[in-house]
């Protein structure tokens, strides 16, 4: 499996509506690349106010996801929560 | 739920033991904190080579889970398969 973790570093003056997050974006993103879900986290104490963990079963199925076409619109949504230029992480699940 | 996340930055020069990791420093965090399990990413692409992630029921039990006395042997035990220095972070599962 294959995780996509994308992360917004805590950034000095910046804002993030973890509401919207949640509630809009995240389940944008769910819908356009057909997923049954996410994992959303709001930050504590670290380097990141929040983060998002999707799954894939493979390599080729997130590049098929993140080349269809609802990727355009929730890419474009992303200025309606947060002024953070997100980090993007993939990684292989092992355990 | 509180999600502890660590991280391990790419870093010039570093090793990271993927298979040690795997098999015997994350099994020994998991056995000293009493927990169930954890979920292991091997990095594919993006600033991090390789992230544990452990899941809490609160902030509470997370906190007692550190101070336990088998902690000092799990953070000893990140000479055997990294040179890396890791990045903590913790959340809050809001989804």
């Amino acid at each position: 499996m294959i995780r996509l973790s994308v992360f917004y570093p805590v950034t000095e003056g910046a804002t993030f509506d973890h509401d919207y997050y949640k509630d809009k974006h995240v389940p944008l993103a769910v819908k356009a690349w057909g997923l049954s879900g996410a994992e959303i986290d709001k930050g504590v104490d670290g380097p990141y106010v929040a983060a998002v963990h999707f799954t894939f079963d493979s390599l080729e199925a997130m590049g098929a996801a993140m080349a269809s076409e609802g990727t355009g619109e929730v890419m474009a949504d992303v200025a309606n929560y947060t002024s953070i230029t997100p980090v993007l992480q993939t990684s292989e699940v092992v355990a």
